[in-house]
């Protein structure tokens, strides 16, 4: 009685509690029987074999109150053998790659389970947090202040690889641009307003945001084949939980499950969804419009009667208008999620691609839009530089507050709270489950790292697409992300529930999304460049040659990226040979295998003859 | 004694000759006898388990005279073995896809035996062709002149994947350009030389050529989803013939096998293969300047006394220049393949590579360079067109000839020769097997569809690169296909030798070629349409708004086109579920396995378990 609040006796003795699962108050008891049945069946009878145990036994229930909680567990054998069935391969003492029998254990995240969310019998299903190895985590990770990496290997053994990928992204990211902020400095410090410069920034610039971009990938194999994740076997992808259909016979797996017409979900895309987008997007151009004429009479304010006061107010435009792109994209982001989800994906992949690209066209353009006009229609570089430095500034403040801080002084309030209703219990019995699940039953749930890599993506925009005007930008992004690596450590800490370890071999299409906004951003550059006065100077006759010795150099810069791109590789060599080494290996057991089968076969085959001869 | 010259006795009746080995005629009786051993043993013991003989029996040799040719055959058991060895998955009667028993019959390369062709023992090995076979394809190939689609799974039968994938693209390509063709001859015709009718003709064809591309990718897999080879499970690659360094471990396979340091050849790379390069790219601009003094030359020649004569003589300069051009690209070749074989490259793939990358450079510059100095600095567009004209129909006339007719015409009379020859002989036994070895033995070597492959990439690259200004030129190539076609097929089944049939997925690095060459003709099509005339009419006062909307249009273009790429998926659908289905079925037996293994493994501890119990 002293480890858990219920000790149920089971047949096996050693009980982990792994998830909570909180069923709705109406829900019958046939149903908590089916639902128990289903966890602790074993494997072959279709059940998960684990083990399931109310939170409170009978007693307490009279006591405390009738609560829906329930715990699932595992005996530690179970859990050994769970991670054979993830298909994992690791990495072993001799440095070849295995098979795999044990890995990241919290993987299973139950597909029925999350069916029975959707249909409101069960109200939310989360893994409990483990308060020692957290509080170990949590030691090495951010609440020491040191200027040191992040324990990357913790975090994924606590977290999943996904996250551990979204943390070690973040830091190899920041210490990327570093360089770039230290060669930005001097030039905000002597005021240096020469296009050669700005023209050797830029150059450099373009050419270390392909370069970080490859080496990432490089050391992300390098972090992914240590974890066993790089050459993971995908399982065969079951429909996300929310889609529905008739039901009929899955021609690939020959089960039977909803059948949805990709013809209806065509329709809905193009007839729906994507007109949706395109009023969206008006409507972020109109807001624009309104900021500009904003900025025009708080500018002529300004000049009719000049003051410390108008002066400060020339930045409330920027300030509020960063403010309401905020506003937009999280509102917009519901919209998109809602959509996508309305537009009946059958995998959770195509759902994910499908809400990535809406949201990334939508915020590119919300957050770009008026640095784009200001930069090529207005062609005022000082606005650009200003309007540049609120936008960014302002949402790397905002995000923070709102991401972190605020949630975790609610949350230090809502602790506060449930530790006096628990004392005031005043039973006899230790209540440290109780507690902890009462706690973090109430906590937010984190819905994946779209977000923080949507915010890391928007900063890599603000960075380079603008960079030969406000070579400050790269500073202020660093800046922001130490800070941003401790609070989204604490965030994923003490703010919300623990989630799910999913495994991942990469950061997939956001890849792709930041590779897509550097070949944009050498467009970008290379025609601030050729606006800028100084270059004009050096061409006073022909603007058409400088144009064309601009495009030029873009079309050059562009096709060095591309060659770049290609020719560094994306594995580095010690693991394109292990990996060649594991394939090596694979495929000679299968040649054995066969060898072995045509053997019998031979010998089956003059046995034949022999008795036919004879 | 009627089927073959010489019916050497073996434990297996039906000998089915596939293979001829020419020995040197200085090789002793051990180094014979150590390679029949080779062949004939059986495969545990690292043997082919092949059936030897030699062409000629004892008395015959006596008669005939000292031949030093041996036959490779394999009995019928034999072949059907050797198939699962290759790895291929095929499709089945009921559709889907399985792991495989029999197919292409001729690929066993022997890589041993290729390292004897290096080391001077052997000097050549060959296929035999299978001459009911060749008679029957090349009756429904192209004997009978009539419009219809090549026997592609025919030809995959008698030469394997590669080069049916080859007169696959072949065929498809051409049909392909029958649209541009069409679309571009009234402009000949009715002497079109409205600029907005040039831009709807180069925004067409920038955009058709994207989708053929990806079209053809989508065909490509199913064609080879059909053969079997589209989810090829790739052996293991063993270091090419050619390749030589100290012996050594390596560390894949754990084999002894030679070693060389990839510094040492990135030093061979860098320091002499890219040097020679850049002066051949050299060499290959003053011969071009040369044709343009030329071409001045005879200008000024006809200008002084205008006849007919001089105006014929005004073709002369290009068709020169043409045929030199041929026999620059053909030299080139051969230097390329030596510097690439000296480089000394472990694996085949990565000769190749190398290989391929040096002449694409090198012929891509040495066909366009003087095109692209004429549109771009010259700014002649008569002349440009006058010489595209040129460049591609003598180009094609030049390869028909060299490639097939001119060898054809040889082939036949050494053919006569050898019938008079074998006549002569006046011996009482069938000679007719003996003939054809005599007669295929002097038959050149096909060295592989690279040639075939650049013929098309350059020709893709005169009707796309300059399109605007010369619409006729897809006519032409549609013209010179349809003949090419037969052309190659006379080439493949005449005069080569029959090349080992080779398996393949696509047509690899081509496809890269072929959307890169694409990618250029977007940027050289858009700044031809701006520099004509009527373009610039309609911008009489400012050359730079026009110099930006072409830029704009051209940008506009290319992300265009990589969209179509991205959007168009490289599998048509119904070969994805197939594939899907294979992947779901060796995972669901992947799955089984690992429970028999499991429920084992829980077996044997509850066992112990009891046993401690007890």
């Amino acid at each position: 009685m002293t480890v858990t609040l219920s000790a149920l006796d089971t047949c096996e003795s050693s009980f982990t509690p792994l998830v909570v699962i909180e069923l709705a108050q109406d829900v019958k008891e046939e149903t908590k029987e089916w639902l128990k049945n289903r966890i602790v069946a074993k494997k072959k009878d279709g059940g998960a074999q684990l083990l399931f145990r109310p939170l409170l036994n009978k007693c307490e229930k009279e006591t405390i109150g009738n609560q829906n909680l329930y715990l699932v567990g595992a005996s530690n054998i179970r859990l050994l053998l769970g991670a054979e069935a993830v298909g994992l391969v690791k990495e072993c003492t001799d440095a070849a790659m295995r098979a795999f029998t044990y890995g990241t254990r919290h993987s299973f995240k139950g597909f029925h389970v999350r069916r029975l969310l959707t249909s409101g019998i069960v109200t939310q299903v989360f893994p409990l947090h483990d308060n020692e190895a957290l509080k170990k985590l949590e030691d090495s990770w951010y609440t020491r202040f040191a200027l040191k990496y992040q324990p990357i290997d913790s975090i994924r053994g606590y977290f999943g690889e996904t996250i551990a990928l979204y943390f070690g992204f973040l830091e190899y990211f920041t210490f990327a641009l570093i360089p770039m902020a230290v060669i930005g400095l001097p030039y905000y410090l002597f005021v240096w307003e020469d296009y050669d410069k700005y023209v050797i920034f830029a150059s450099f610039n373009l050419i270390w945001s392909t370069v970080i971009l490859e080496v990432w990938k490089r050391g992300c194999a390098n972090m992914t084949y240590r974890w066993g994740t790089l050459v993971m076997k995908r399982q065969f992808e079951e429909p996300r939980p929310g889609f529905h259909g008739v039901l009929g016979i899955n021609s690939v797996t020959g089960r039977e499950e909803p059948l949805y017409s990709s013809y209806k979900r065509q329709l809905r895309i193009y007839l729906v969804s994507l007109p949706f987008v395109c009023l969206c997007l008006y409507f972020s151009l109109y807001v624009m419009m309104i900021y500009f004429d904003m900025e025009d009479w708080v500018l002529s304010l300004h000049k009719d009667n000049e003051s410390v006061w108008t002066s400060l107010l020339l930045y409330v435009p920027s300030i509020v208008y960063a403010i309401v792109i905020e506003i937009m994209n999280r509102l917009y982001r519901y919209a998109a999620e809602f959509l996508t989800s309305w537009e009946n994906h059958r995998l959770e992949s195509a759902y994910q691609n499908h809400l990535v690209l809406k949201v990334l066209v939508f915020n590119f353009l919300n957050c770009f839009a008026s640095l784009f006009y200001i930069a090529f229609v207005l062609k005022d570089m000082k606005l650009l530089r200003q309007s540049l430095a609120t936008l960014l500034i302002t949402s790397q403040i905002l995000n923070q507050a709102v991401e972190s801080l605020l949630p975790y002084w609610l949350q230090r309030k809502h602790c506060a709270a449930v530790k006096k209703k628990v004392q005031a219990l005043k039973v006899d019995v230790d209540t440290t489950l109780y507690e902890q699940v009462l706690l973090e039953k109430e906590m937010g749930t984190y819905l994946g790292t779209f977000d923080d890599y949507l915010e890391l993506f928007l900063q890599f925009g603000y960075v380079s697409l603008f960079s030969c005007v406000y070579p400050l930008a790269a500073a202020f992004a660093v800046l922001n992300n130490f800070t941003e690596v401790n609070s989204d450590a604490l965030k994923m800490c003490r703010v919300f529930k623990r989630p799910f370890a999913e495994p991942s071999a990469s950061i997939g299409v956001w890849q792709l999304a930041f590779e897509t906004m550097s070949v944009i951003s050498v467009v970008t550059n290379c025609a601030l460049i050729g606006m800028s006065p100084q270059v004009n100077a050096v061409f006073p006759e022909s603007k058409t040659d400088l144009v064309l010795i601009v495009v030029a150099v873009e079309h050059a810069l562009l096709a060095l990226k591309f060659i770049l791109a290609f020719a560094i590789p994306d594995k580095p060599r010690h693991i394109q040979m292990k990996l060649a080494r594991l394939e090596f290996e694979s495929l000679e057991a299968l040649k054995q295998q066969q060898m072995k089968l045509v053997a019998e076969n031979l010998k089956e085959e003059s046995q034949e003859d022999r008795r036919e001869a004879t």
